[in-house]
């Protein structure tokens, strides 16, 4: 008998886990314990599909949702919700909720900012050096400003936020492309419009993607967009691998018009260990971890979210099925 | 004959470069062109040691200035002065002025945002796994919010200033040992007076050393620091080589006290290619270069000091010799 039965159904809501590509119980069990309203089983421990009312979701199966006609909350585990919203299985009224995280956007713009130094200051140049224990100056002669440098910022939500006050913070000239307008905050320039992203990228040293994945901006990092940057311009890919065109990427780094790229989302994840990325020597890599939320702040977001739906009310961070994000 | 001579002696300021370490006619005579009303020589060049009113220095040899008897004004190419205020040949009533530069801030801030990044996300891993096509996901169950991380700045300059308010941009806590008191800004703790840098020192996970040389800051990061700090804390080392005992530190790395070091100057430059720090696996070695000013800044600066002490005001970037920065 599972230990479950034994509690009072009436005071605890029933959740399932679903995921392919993550063991989420494993990540999350500790904090849903201490959720005492909430219980949440791996699809081969639920009891009764009919009695579970919301999914805690990270690439769910295109059939995930089949067994469980009464879900009325799907809580993604992150921010970017586009794996979710096409699931065929997922049920038409359901409320769609992603993580909205102040400390998580702190963690991205933490990573962001590391790779703008990485490029503005060829830091790769000295840890080759260091391998060699050569002490080879050339910032001296080479150094450009912050002043002089522009960070392109693609997409200003949460995330694109945080990373154009940290990169501000460093004394870059900053300039941002968002779906709407609205007030430049100190040091961040915001163009908005049909052309925002194209504005941007002609004019970005650096450029960063933390766009939605949306059928608008599917494929926006293509070869069109690398030939209007100036010439050497890095690209910094922060979110959704099929935001870019990865082979044009390639060209455009064979023939320098893109001089260094960090890569941390792709279109194939884990990343194949034979795609050329993994070995070009201007290409960073990093495994899909330039943030994370942390099990508690999920935990609580899946908690809240429960109790507005419960009470009727809208989740603060429901997805709009329109945008898509 | 020196086509100087040619020129009209009553509109040209007469100084000379002296340097042991730099090419610094190379560095700066460009920029030196544009200042009309200067003139600067290499020692071998100078037609007339009495007629030397000022000197572009960096690193001077010990007798540098005993040749130029009329020196009034000493301008140091960079915010330390440490390696001239102590010179036995510094003329006595000779201004001493240094950089004072928002960019430079601004360069260094960029700097040690990368480092307290490298530190916190251990992002050399990432490198390392790339190496091996490795898509090795480990922030997920590992990563600490920027919030839960202390870093600590020993000094509260132009440099301290800017890395605290960069660092407070990416949502970590922030600690400043400052030697004097004063407000507080928002996300930054200020602590001041005579136990400041144990204080801040004691609770930093990540500590960056920005102090000015003094006497009384000389082998400030020792043994007993090290030992007061976090278990596994690191350390970001970006004031001037004689602030560290190296073999405190080495010790300190090897017994895991200190996690991780990044370390820009040293007791010795170059670092002599035997060091252990170049292949310490916790140790990142770069050539003094966290930050540096441009030479049209520095030639600015030179030209406003010049009219400052022409005009018998105080260059606001002037050393104060009691307190040597």
């Amino acid at each position: 008998m599972n230990t479950s039965e034994l509690l009072p159904e009436v005071d605890v809501i029933e959740g399932v886990y679903l995921c392919t590509r993550l063991d989420l119980p494993e990540l999350f069990s500790a904090a849903m314990a201490e959720k005492k309203g909430l219980r949440l089983y791996r699809p081969e421990d639920v009891p009764d599909p009919a009695r579970i009312r919301f999914a805690l979701v990270w690439a769910p199966a295109e059939d995930a949702f089949d067994a469980y006609p009464n879900v009325e909350l799907v809580q993604v585990i992150a921010a970017g919700v586009d794996g979710v919203l096409h699931n065929p299985s997922l049920p038409e009224n359901a409320v769609v909720t992603r993580v909205h995280d102040p400390e998580q956007a702190a963690t991205m713009a933490g990573f962001a900012v590391w790779h703008v130094v990485w490029h503005h200051r060829k830091m790769g140049t000295y840890l080759k050096a260091q391998q060699d224990a050569n002490w080879s100056r050339y910032l001296i002669k080479t150094l450009k400003s912050p002043s002089l440098i522009t960070v392109g910022i693609l997409g200003y939500g949460l995330m694109g936020k945080a990373i154009a006050q940290a990169t501000a913070a460093l004394g870059f000239q900053v300039l941002v492309a968002s779906r709407t307008a609205g007030e430049s905050e100190a040091g961040i320039t915001r163009i908005s419009g049909d052309d925002a992203v194209n504005e941007v990228a002609a004019q970005a040293d650096i450029l960063i993607n933390v766009l939605p994945l949306t059928p608008q901006t599917r494929n926006v990092l293509n070869a069109k967009l690398f030939a209007i940057m100036p010439k050497g311009a890095a690209l910094i890919q922060l979110g959704r691998g099929d935001h870019l065109v990865e082979e044009d990427l390639i060209a455009a780094l064979d023939s320098g018009q893109i001089g260094g790229a960090s890569l941390d989302v792709f279109k194939q994840e884990p990343l194949p260990d034979t795609h050329p990325f993994w070995t070009h020597p201007n290409v960073v890599v990093t495994p899909h971890e330039a943030s994370v939320t942390t099990p508690e702040v999920v935990a609580n977001a899946l908690e809240n979210a429960i109790n507005d739906v419960a009470a009727g009310r809208c989740p603060t961070s429901i997805v709009d099925l329109k945008t898509g994000y």
